[in-house]
């Protein structure tokens, strides 16, 4: 079969090989991938920036979608034929997070989707949605999950709600959607005012354009009476987190869930304090938090949206994509076969 | 100014009477009440099956709306013409709550809104959303912050969670409202036809109609592939108890919200523990229940679902219709300046 | 290996059989079992009260403890020679329960620990804390982990709490003990002063003999100068359940955790409304509630509290002393090799 | 009457003055002060560190413990004679923090306790536990209830759970103190062994002196046996932040509790995120925690520890004492009358 994986960092660097064909063993799966999604992640993984000692080569990619071509001895929870996704930490099933369950992180400390065929525990997969098609599954399980425990589980969000979503990234527009779905009102921001309308057509109730006025911290404040956000998305773009900070009510939240940029930032500890912010640190999530989220996403008919699919002869292309910050949602890989 | 007293139990006993013009003191607002709603508390208070031994003469209703007219001295909460509705429990601003807190029960332990003017402390009003109307308004106090409670803030409801309501009275139709607003999906019972379909265009995902099909609980598990419902909003029909921890999911919750039948239910207690069942006590809510409420109500728009417009002159047209059990949503009395 | 099973119902049926010495395959666990405890489901079972309708032959008991004899291929989380427990239901790692989850109990729906060799999944077994005995540590997984669950995971008890539990049997006293060990008060009743003595040489506040004095709740009510308890571990008793009712405070919690009666119980659903009760079937709980019982039972070096050891020759001695009502803590059956 | 004010920043400007004396008002209580206690936070005030532009003359201290010597009309939580304390934010009653509620601090944006007499509303008092004195009941209101919210009601102690505190000032010995008494494991950082001795006699199992050895979260690691702990009480050191996140378990909890450093910190926003840390501002807390806490400190016969006594007459004093870095627990100043 063939696969793509980084042999040295370097979008460039990305080689397409031939690889052994794999055989599930006892309580496994074989998947015929189908499509793959791209996270910043992927890209900083990549270019060497998200874990500088990762061992090479590897596969990259945590978010694939495919079908169960075989099973192994004793599987019980898919059949040949059904549609599933992988999780992105493959031992990260239920419960909180340790140090155990962090393990075995699909495109990162052990080799991810981006091939034609992958074997996973039986335990590792999940079904999906049945009105999804693979390139929309594929966007599910890094950042649909991501936003999901963000605004669901970790950030028990309710009708009435103010969230702030920065930017319009894959996290982004999952967090803009989710909260949609459950009352919540959204205020964005974004480089670019035809994006805002793009989000705007998605449910958004409010944008601004940080280029044309960078404060949209106070924007926030005035949208919402001076009281402030209920959750802001925190992305982790340069010198966000403390507009983030500035932008909450007394006892809101921050979702830390990604890291844009390089370096830590300097944060108001005083802030902190006298505004009572809960500042979490979301990664990603377990699988009950996927199915969960695909129990909702069913229910609503939710359309994880697409920005490109690119195909699986140029992989370096959807990386370009990534790279180009210009895309609105989620970057897709079609694997065909 | 005028008002309605219950000097003795019984519907027809009910008597319009002129009362002494109350003024606020320190502290206090007086409202001009321009419409009241009826529980089912009221018919049972009424009746004299609520609580045989309540002090008489009492004026009824929990739920009213007004206009502030007057505010005593030191007034900081509300200005005169600002539009109002008084809280259930005139004690229970916020927080979990307690005996002192749940002492001041409009049209319980103290007087109620049924009358043209009445004098409450500054702390036990709140504003109401400006979408609606006097009459609207008038249906949030009980039945709208229960449904909330019950759902919202003890029922921790999300998205793709699958909700049972019982008939289609005040709390049930509120309750329907909310979980839709929330990205659930709602199954509910009824003994009639026409209120399913009334229920269907707010929203309602399948109805049953159990007079037809007793078996609601085996209904709501084939609905659910087996598994069962997360929340049933428990009204306390009699004899539905039983079906409703019959229809959970293991580890779901019913939210026991009201009495309308009389005398204790035998439950299963077996049941109880194979489906780690949570069996909840809900009696309205905080000011802080209240308020959350009106903030999501705002921002969604909502409307709340009057029944019918009774007039002040006919008090107990409006317990009649409560009686009849044929209404559907809120029974509103008009009070008219 | 010799082990004991039940044939037919009833304890003079309980055999002690010969039974095919056990294999550990790919991910499984051979362990050697050195003691066993005896919880009332086990009696109920035996008697065929439990479930009458049990596939017989099965060996009986949950709760085990012993040493890792052999291991499959591919086990990492135990090694030959470590110390273990039994988890109650070998399906239930971690998060909330699911009916996959409670399927797997042992000594229920499929064999349990009465017998010289068990093989388990590597995942159905916990270390326990290093200071105790074979015969300590096989008290732990359905008293032990029922009690961490009802009043730590699920209910949330903190310091100054007040705590009811009822008897002296096995979830009761060690409810005492995990409530103690966090800066609660506990209220006990007994039918004997003589344990009621010994529960106060353990931590217990106050005691009661219902016996001499059946209205418990009022003695509560006195004890929490009229505010009700936070917290009643309920354990079934015949008619206890009201009396629990009626003992707790506004916002209170009753763990229904046991089933010692048979038959449905009525409740006052007004009693449920008016006091905000959470009633919560609590049915023993997962790996990861074991786990973090132990962290805190190793911490304190808390002794669970063994009522008497009995030998592996004659089982129905101990459950002839379960049937009697008169043990103290947990009956243990030791096993010799 | 005699009290002490800020004319002007800086210790040296404390100025014992004559004031008028207060009579309550409807609703209100004259509190006859004996004891008042000091905070890091009265130190900064009174160097304008903590809000330069806070109006002056302003009376310092928000702590303190005396009688009630006179109740305004209508009063009914409190009698002559009641001993009580005065709660932080004399607002925050109950429930979650707002605008409206974190206003009306003492020793703040409102004149502190630091006077013969003060004049409080009803429901800004509590009475404190009957085993304490005055000097004890003292240091309750700021530093008892921070350390309490921080790990009881925001925080979620659990026996079993480790526990790291920063220091043996006033929060950091009222968490050691509650932590212990819920069956929590304590290490503490001191840069002095006496002082570690002293916490030890309080139950601290292990501590370390970080001039000794600077690198205390690796200390912290080894000593979890490389899991890292469940709660950090950040008081705010210079340099503290980024090792209080390297000591954590992933998902554990960072309560930022003070401001012990000037100015904004680096935080490793990559650790927030692998770690899923929880960093959460608590400013104190509710009347309603005051009260739990109380119940707690009751029920548990808990002692605060005080540093040492200084009188009326010398306020200076015991402000330097706070400024020398030397004292453990809480110090305290006693008016004499």
């Amino acid at each position: 079969m063939k696969g793509w994986r980084i042999p040295a960092f370097g979008i460039e660097k990305l080689e397409k090989v031939e690889l052994p064909d794999p055989a599930p063993q006892r309580g496994e799966v074989l998947v015929r991938v189908h499509a793959v999604s791209w996270n910043y992640r992927d890209l900083m993984m990549t270019l060497g920036k998200y874990n500088p000692r990762m061992k090479l080569p590897r596969i990259p990619c945590s978010d694939g979608a495919g079908e169960v071509a075989a099973v192994g001895e004793g599987v019980t929870r898919v059949q040949v034929g059904d549609r599933v996704a992988g999780i992105f930490m493959q031992n990260w099933i239920d419960g909180d997070a340790d140090a155990a369950k962090t393990r075995g992180a699909l495109g990162g400390d052990i080799d991810g989707m981006l091939r034609e065929f992958v074997v996973l525990n039986e335990r590792g997969v999940v079904h999906f949605p049945v009105h999804l098609s693979w390139e929309e599954a594929a966007t599910l399980p890094c950042a649909g999950v991501t936003a999901w425990n963000a605004l669901v589980h970790a950030g028990g969000i309710k009708a009435g709600d103010t969230v702030v979503i920065l930017g319009t990234g894959g996290v982004s527009v999952f967090a803009l959607q989710f909260a949609k779905m459950m009352g919540a009102r959204v205020l964005g921001t974004s480089s670019s005012d035809a994006k805002l309308e793009r989000a705007k057509a998605l449910g958004l109730d409010a944008g601004i354009n940080y280029r044309a006025q960078p404060a949209w911290d106070e924007w926030v404040m005035a949208e919402t009476g001076g009281k402030g956000a209920d959750i802001v998305v925190e992305v982790g773009g340069a010198g966000t987190l403390t507009r983030s900070l500035r932008s909450l009510r007394i006892g809101g939240a921050v979702a830390q869930i990604g890291v844009l940029s390089e370096g830590g930032e300097g944060i108001e500890v005083p802030l902190l304090l006298s505004r009572q912010v809960h500042l979490r640190g979301i990664y990603v999530g377990s699988r009950a938090d996927f199915e969960m989220m695909n129990r909702a996403v069913s229910q609503q008919k939710l359309k994880p949206v697409v920005d490109e699919v690119f195909s699986f002869g140029d992989a370096p292309a959807a990386l370009r994509r990534m790279q180009s910050g210009t895309h609105f949602g989620k970057v897709v890989t079609s694997v065909m076969h």
